[in-house]
């Protein structure tokens, strides 16, 4: 995925995403604010820890717990939130608000459970951090409601401890980040092959808490899917299912470990099911002039059994701002990835199809490294941009502008209405929040026989100081016109804090009353990830 | 699926699988029977209702709910218990056991609702009833727990309620039965292509609550997969889930209604995901000699991506059983099917995939139809065979045999040897029980990348009169075998009441807690299928 070869040692950014060095200039920032019109001409300043004003903390670590705790301000600072918008401009502020009183780093699942024993009978509250990339305040410290906070970061739990080659799967540990875990797959020939924006930046835990989705636009789109077998720590004992690739034994443990967002318990291993290494590719763009025959052929491509590895649709708006379109019409980014057979027949097929569905397909790029593999220069473009995105949104929010993305899920009946709907609605709400016109683009991410998962992005000028309740204006307006639409609040982003009021109208009642009573029964002292997901 | 034109109504079998009109003969019982050394000359007769001994209803239904209301000898005894072997001995022996004080039939929503408020204030169980064809104790009345036992038959709600072809999807209520679910669905040229074995004898509303596996070998193998939304009635109020094509908002609501057993409430309503009719078709067998070969076969097919439709592995004893093969080889059933697109290229590779893995692949048959599709003649006669087996299994029945089927899943590491050990350790309890051999017959009904579901049947020589205590020590015995294999009870039948011992020591302990707390929280007074799946 993403490679990198460095002698020294990266730092991560404490209030933005991901590595320091890859952090946008104070030039590049004002350049990109210039495209922007209203926004101010300087960047604010890079925030600095040493500047921050941190209580001191309050919860007493017990003696065993010494080895793994760290109280340094770095540690706090860096463990308060995660990477939200909301989360860098607070920190561009110079507000972490409630950061943890001491961050933990397990180093065995028994210090996790050493944790979970202590947090319970002291009322601190315990917050599991993986790669601390949510953007929906998953890993946010509450304030006040506890006698103290404690964040477990388990990334030193990173390793892949078994591998069962003849059933393509590994017992891998929670902690590990993308990069890590792929370099202790590739020796076997092996990948999760789940690579979401975040890869570099999060956790296998962390996806499976919060459901992430990954690289796939059809089929196994979200990490619940690669998951054969959980282990879970929750305050009452250790939760484990049985490995199994499909089961009828009421209803699914996994499926309730899968989005509880550190509410119920602490994942620590889980069996996933892996992947051989694709050696058969290839890919092209289409382009279409109107949305009604974007959407008809991309609908068209998931209701065939194609299933492409890749069918990604950028509006207009969204194919200018990353480069892979002049901006007059959708571009639909296709692939086809197999380890065992060669994939030209489907391919061929796929064009086809997409053709009948008045689209203009590029010629395909032929890779130079002899092995028929083919690409598409626009392919290759869009990636560069994808993982540039967040970047970007930091030198934005440096500059006041509120910059932000929101995904959501909807079947197909409803989705152009959908597409229009939400554009229209977000664009009033900007006019009326920032007296100015913002741009609201749009890209499908993932694709289902029976729907599509929207990605909108939105770029609007803040004023310095007030972008965080001018964005939280846009946020519920957002929410609304999705809970309206009966559109989900998230498709693979979560829930956490920030989804709370969109989520409390989506999921049905007497779950909730389910969800409240497990939680009771698996927390009974109600310290995990408190405001998060549901209140007990 | 199973077309029948008749002008008259046939009659259900209030005590056996199906249509009293496809029940063997005295005669073809006494035949089949005369296959297996040690059984009597002559079967038990079918049980007529007449000799049943059932005692005075006791539940007082009030009088709102007269005109739902049944509680006739013929309607009791028909909802007194599933279509197990231990339901069909019992049956044959005149023991009905607890019988239903009263068979409640819905005619809409607010009957169920109205049902539910009575249960839960007079202390009556309550036990969703759909095509009653549970072969684990799913359906069977709890003795002596309560004031009361009402049987809820949804069979009333039978409608497709929506069709919205956009999105390939409807809203379907849940007690529809399977060849009136795909009469309505014909006229519009789509198909939910779910397709149990029970098919024309169990409703939508019972694969939801029993996570019930359909016809895919691949892919889409549970009705999981094809549910959009579930709307359930549970005794504190109606759960509705958005429709969504996929989300990451929390655990997934509809996880948990699947495989709830109606322990959780009565699914009503749901969404379903339909595909269009198939119209290329492709199917063929492969024979093997060694099990390691076959084995091999099918794993490299499940990790492939061509997903074919059927990819189902007989066992030499059971491909001899079915008719499919003589008995000194393994057989492997093929199929593609699609609506979209030729299937032939990945058919041809398919046949190479296991020409590779030293299959001999038979000469494909050309249908008359002229539609191109291929078909095969070993195949069709095993999809004969498989209608027909729950008829015969009756058949042995009355003649006093051991006769029954169980199905697990596991990952491909285990899987040669857990076929090994599972006919080891059951032809030896039978030879322990039975004093003689007994036939233990696997075949692979549903395959993933990694692993598949072995799918077992059994049949040995009974005692008249002791047939049931002879089963329970076989079944003791296959419920041990699986757990300290760490393979699943259930792959597709779900735990009732009968898998209980096996699904106790699977499930996780926190698990169970959590499922106890949810259960306690949506049916306070504990009326819902008391006894399934777990105590309260």
């Amino acid at each position: 995925m993403v490679d990198h070869v460095s002698s020294e040692p990266r730092t991560r950014s404490w209030w933005g995403w991901g590595w320091e060095d890859q952090a946008l200039t104070d030039a590049e920032c004002t350049a990109l604010g210039g495209l922007v019109p209203g926004l101010p001409d300087t960047p604010l300043p890079v925030p600095r820890v040493t500047d921050l004003d941190l209580p001191a903390p309050r919860a007493a670590v017990p003696a065993a717990l010494d080895a793994i705790c760290d109280s340094s301000p770095e540690a706090r600072a860096a463990h308060a939130r995660g990477k939200a918008y909301r989360d860098v401009i607070r920190a561009l502020h110079g507000d972490v608000g409630a950061a943890p009183d001491v961050v933990l780093r397990p180093r065995d699942e028994a210090d996790v459970v050493a944790v979970l024993d202590w947090a319970s009978d002291a009322d601190v509250a315990v917050v599991p951090f993986g790669g601390g990339s949510s953007v929906v305040g998953g890993v946010e410290c509450p304030a006040g409601s506890h006698a103290g906070v404690a964040t477990l970061d388990l990334t030193a739990l990173d390793r892949v401890l078994e591998i069962d080659r003849t059933s393509r799967a590994a017992r891998i540990q929670a902690g590990v980040l993308g990069p890590a875990l792929e370099d202790q797959l590739r020796p076997h020939d092996l990948t999760l092959r789940f690579f979401p924006q975040s890869f570099e930046f999060s956790s296998l835990g962390g996806w499976i808490a919060t459901r992430a989705g990954g690289h796939y636009a059809t089929l196994r789109t979200h990490i619940d899917d690669l998951v054969e077998s959980v282990r879970m720590v929750t305050p009452i004992g250790v939760s484990e299912s049985f490995r199994l690739p499909g089961s009828g034994a009421g209803p699914s443990p996994d499926r309730l470990v899968l989005g509880s967002e550190g509410t119920l318990g602490v994942v620590t291993e889980a069996w996933m099911r892996l992947q051989d290494r694709p050696r058969h590719r290839r890919s092209t763009t289409a382009t279409f002039e109107t949305a009604a025959d974007a959407f008809a052929a991309v609908r068209s491509v998931a209701q065939s059994d194609l299933n492409p590895a890749n069918c990604r649709l950028l509006d207009p708006a969204e194919a200018a701002l990353s480069g892979a379109g002049p901006g007059d019409r959708f571009v639909l980014v296709l692939g086809f990835e197999s380890a065992v057979l060669p994939v030209g027949d489907r391919f061929e097929m796929l064009v086809e199809l997409v053709r009948d569905h008045g689209g203009t397909v590029a010629a395909p790029r032929v890779d130079g490294d002899g092995s028929g593999s083919e690409r598409d220069a626009v392919a290759d473009t869009w990636r560069s941009a994808f993982l540039r995105m967040p970047y970007r949104r930091d030198g934005m929010a440096r500059m006041s502008a509120l910059t932000e993305t929101f995904e959501t899920a909807t079947t197909w009946d409803r989705i152009e209405e959908l597409y229009e709907v939400v554009r229209h609605e977000v664009a009033a709400v900007i006019r009326e929040v920032t007296g100015g016109d913002g741009l609201v683009t749009c890209r499908l991410t993932h694709v289902y026989p029976d729907g599509a998962a929207p990605y909108f992005t939105v770029i609007a000028a803040g004023r310095r100081g007030s972008e965080l309740v001018m964005w939280d204006q846009v946020k519920a307006a957002v929410m609304d016109v999705l809970s309206r639409s009966r559109a989900t609040v998230t498709h693979h982003h979560a829930v956490g804090r920030d989804h709370r009021p969109g989520y409390d109208r989506q999921r049905p009642e007497p779950f909730a009353v389910a969800l409240r009573a497990a939680k009771a029964a698996l927390d009974p002292a109600g310290v995990l990830n408190p405001g998060v997901l549901i209140d007990p």
